[in-house]
């Protein structure tokens, strides 16, 4: 049987995929690179998936004939999880939240990155020594085409090599040179395979990019688990590893590096590139990342006055930091700010551009360590704000990572919440963008109140499921996400008091970071123009939500935008660019980092921004 | 019992010792470092020894009587064996072979070296960091002092040690950098402290330096065989074992990197310097040497059209190397001019100077393979000539090294031969200077022909007791060096036929070189204006002898000096003056090599060059 494919046009974006017809629309959208927005897993109930199909009408289902408004329905807008294609579709997004994909690329600060790499390979047509041409080998290598600018260093190994291979290829091959030494060498001519890595090495989470080094694109990307997690989930933790326990400091590195390893191994499967074919390699990391993956102690970034080893960019062979890449390519950090703030926020500001804008922006990357940049080409603040681990999923009773069976949205409507839980699957838990959710609409029908207090209102306009769902005890209450679900306590998906409290620290170290740098800065929060947010929530995070805890100020919300993982593309583009490479120099410098404990000011607005508004 | 020492006065040198009453004044000259010639073991017999005494008359003894002329004699003229010191003395050293003490110092072209090193040690005394000054460590140590003029490359554990070290030492302590990285670093101010290694690799002979590199004193020498030796006694049968012999190359590698270690352990005890203060090092070698030295193959040296790996100085870290110094210390070879010219000869010239000389200059390093340089400041030549190893001792039925029990000095008589036996034993064997001077005095009396062919001629002029030493065989003949310290055949001391050929191909190898090389000038031999002759032979080489046998060519004497280990005092050059490194780097593009394989007229010059005139 020959089933035909069918197109599915994307609009304004125009994406065009190909799939087999009864695909649904939101599963079509995903090959697209599209995320449409969904709460209700397809019930059609939650209204999130709104779509418009254009120079074609489509009968509608009963589920939009509720949700969508006879107005919407004039329109062509339909619910795209409600369709199953058959047939070619033009479908235009108009979602709200679309512009939660990621939007690196269109955000105007963020140039496409030119190709212009330390590494080069050239391929030579040395010439044949004769008696009357006794050119050495060496001097043959270097004098040959764009060699001769400068002197090339040749390691041993090569040196030592140089005269068989020369000869066993006819004085014909191909050199990988990283600025002033060689890397590498082939028979033949292999200009054409250039190969490098960029990696965000988070606390949580390592996510690796193979770079096609000719044109900059991305081959292909892993990601996993940072197994150092074992010994501590936030920095600090590890610290205190690495400095107390015997050997925790090699550990600690042999750990990230296996990590990786593994990572680029993924990656060399997935393209076909020899592990040897890749040349260089770009890490952004925080600053105690970057320390322990060069095994270096970071054991005074954790005691006053929090001094690291080092903030430039370091470099060494790949040999010496056991990366299973070409023995000798280098492997470069992103530079660091200060001790709490690294290389991945030198990363997120060199991709975002904030250090060259005329318009005041705010950076926030949020995660146990909230890093926020404030400020424009005239002047940069940074800090960094000790958030807690409560939006990775940490120090909540139910709380997990944003992985299958996270509740990661959540919407209360009047008669039943809806939930959308990752992979489909059970909810097992709650992750940090789903948290918020639930807080903000806790804080919406009043029974989470300014002070974080969480009990049922007097008020009875609370809808009957929702008041079912308050556990009320002697001490602290408790909200019961899945009442209905399960009676046995084992599996109550509840979230405490305590856990709201832990919101409250996390969302106030954030908020007073934020206000301390508009002091700082002598402008009031309204008067910021960008606000960009970084991070794992990516874009998962509701932002109106985020706002209504009081994580994100108050701005008008097209001002706001995610920008993914911005570290990983600092650190592409830090591979992939000498300017750029200079330009993190600059930034470091330029930027001025604002010691948060050293502010007088600092316990009153902290204790301010725990309240809710 | 108080014996006073006794004050003697060299002149013209103005050298001063202090000896006991009753040494030898030839003993109390070593002491001063001037070498006084003597043949006849101090028998009064050899006239070698031949000093003034000044300002003071003493009696003469019944051997001098008979050495010196009345003349001499009413000049103050004694002979040095014959005086053993009492009381103050005055000396003035009139031998015509005084000149053969090493001349480098006084040699007008041989400048003192200016200490100039890339190497800096400096005590810092950095800034402690506080909370309103988190500056981190490498950004510390970077903006220290000295160091903040450029980037300076901190290695891996360098930086790893880096947090902890600081701190232990309150921010005080001293840096070793090499050009543009970090070496070393050490507790405390230990700035008075930085030594430096200068080796001489030759074939047959290592020679190593240790260096002051602060005052550019010379602290020790120390030497042993070249253990490569055992592989081969010329370079070309190591290229063969290097080769043909499975793991040759690594072997040979190995065991003249342990036999560089063992120099650097005495010189290292002699000095009582730690391995580890140890920061730098240099080493002068022949390209082949240098080439097993690094591990690279030499096998297209040794092929046409001669080519070497590398001319170009190369630097590695004696890690790299497997060198007992300071792990991250830095090796360096002396540029190569060709595959037969080599880092020794670069040496040469630098420590010579003749390519700024304004003086059309010879230099002759004479060895298994003669290194030939010729021209000035206009025009530099060179060649290599395949010499054998005749004058080494090599290839000769009872030839053998400049080492106790060889037969360094001869000089026939009319009465009696004296010979000069290193180390004042009985004669073992003969070296290359007794081998020399023996050739020429057979010549003198006509025993050997122009030719080279050894035989009594027909006159009648020929003393008893060399007529008794010439024994006659059907084929060819040989001459008895000491016919009558012992009878049985086996303790015979013979020079052959044969041996006169070996000294046949080795000078008219070097003159043939020679005289390529002044066709090529377009000069003739008498325009050359000084005559420097370097290598093993020293001092020790009778130059009236030399140009006899037609090793050297016959210009009037005061033009011809010896200069020694020139390949050391190049070595220790380059080591300490980072201007001799660029002049190195100048010097192997001036000079021109001449491929003597590839001149047409080599093998009719050769041919002439072996007769002896």
């Amino acid at each position: 049987m020959n089933i035909k494919d069918v197109l599915i046009h994307f609009l304004p974006k125009k994406k065009t995929v190909k799939v087999p017809p009864g695909t649904n629309l939101i599963e079509a959208a995903d090959k697209a690179g599209i995320n449409i927005p969904s709460l209700c897993a397809g019930r059609g109930k939650c209204g999130k998936c709104k779509v418009k199909v254009v120079h074609k009408k489509i009968p509608y289902t009963s589920e939009e004939e509720i949700t969508l408004s006879p107005e919407e329905r004039s329109q062509g807008i339909h619910l795209a999880c409600q369709i199953n294609v058959t047939t070619e579709l033009s479908v235009e997004i108009i979602s709200e939240e679309k512009a939660t994909t990621t939007q690196f690329l269109t955000y105007d600060l963020a140039d496409k990155i030119n190709v212009d790499t330390h590494l080069k390979k050239v391929y030579l047509e040395m010439k044949t020594p004769g008696i009357d041409n006794q050119v050495d080998d060496f001097s043959n290598l270097n004098t040959s085409t764009i060699l001769q600018k400068k002197q090339i260093f040749t390691p041993l190994p090569v040196l030592q090599n140089l005269p068989t291979f020369l000869r066993k290829n006819e004085f014909k091959a191909t050199f990988t040179i990283d600025e002033d030494q060689i890397i590498s060498y082939d028979a033949g001519d292999t200009t054409g395979r250039l190969f490098g890595l960029a990696f965000d090495l988070g606390t949580t989470t390592i996510v690796g990019s193979l770079i096609d080094m000719l044109s900059g694109n991305v081959l292909a990307i892993s990601a996993c688990t940072n197994p150092q997690s074992k010994q501590g989930e936030d920095v600090i933790s590890r610290v205190h590893y690495a400095t107390s326990e015997p050997g925790g400091l090699v550990k600690l590195q042999t750990d990230v590096t296996e990590a990786i390893n593994g990572i680029i191994e993924d990656l060399c499967k997935q393209s076909n590139v020899n592990f040897r074919e890749i040349y260089e390699m770009s890490l952004a990391g925080n600053t105690i990342m970057n320390h322990l993956f060069l095994g270096v102690t970071p054991q005074f970034i954790a005691e006053t006055p929090y001094i690291p080893a080092f903030r430039k960019s370091q470099k060494f062979r790949a040999e010496e930091l056991g990366i299973t890449i070409h023995s000798r390519a280098m492997v470069s950090t992103l530079p660091n700010i200060s001790g709490y703030v690294g290389g991945d926020i030198t990363g997120f500001i060199l991709a975002s551009g904030i250090h060259n804008s005329d318009k005041i922006t705010l950076g926030i990357d949020v995660g146990t360590n909230g890093e926020i940049v404030l400020g424009s080409k005239q002047r940069l603040l940074c800090c960094s704000a000790a958030a807690g681990p409560a939006f990775e999923g940490g120090h909540i009773s139910h709380g997990m990572r944003a992985m299958e069976g996270a509740i990661d949205k959540c919407v209360f409507e009047n008669d039943q919440p809806f939930f959308h839980v990752i992979g489909d699957v059970d909810a097992k838990g709650i992750c940090g963008t789903g948290l918020i959710d639930v807080v903000a609409e806790l804080l919406k029908f009043g029974i989470v109140d300014v002070t974080g207090k969480l009990d049922l209102p007097q008020s009875k306009e609370i809808p009957e499921w929702l008041r079912n769902s308050v556990i009320k005890t002697d001490n602290n209450n408790s909200f019961d996400l899945l009442p209905n679900e399960n009676s046995s306590e084992e599996s109550q998906l509840l979230i405490t008091q305590r856990d709201i409290r832990e919101v409250q620290l996390g969302k106030g170290a954030i908020a007073a970071g934020i206000n301390i740098l508009c002091k700082e800065l002598g402008i009031s929060i309204i008067d910021v123009e960008k606000i960009l947010i970084a991070g794992a929530f990516g874009s998962y995070l509701n932002k109106h939500n985020a706002q209504k805890i009081g994580l994100i100020p108050k701005v008008p919300m097209d001002r706001i935008s995610f920008v993914g993982n911005a570290a990983s593309l600092g650190a592409k583009k830090f591979l992939l660019s000498k300017k750029a490479r200079k330009e993190t120099e600059k930034i470091i410098n330029f930027v001025e980092y604002v010691e948060l404990s050293m502010r007088v000011d600092f316990q009153d607005v902290f204790a301010e921004c725990m309240l809710f508004e």
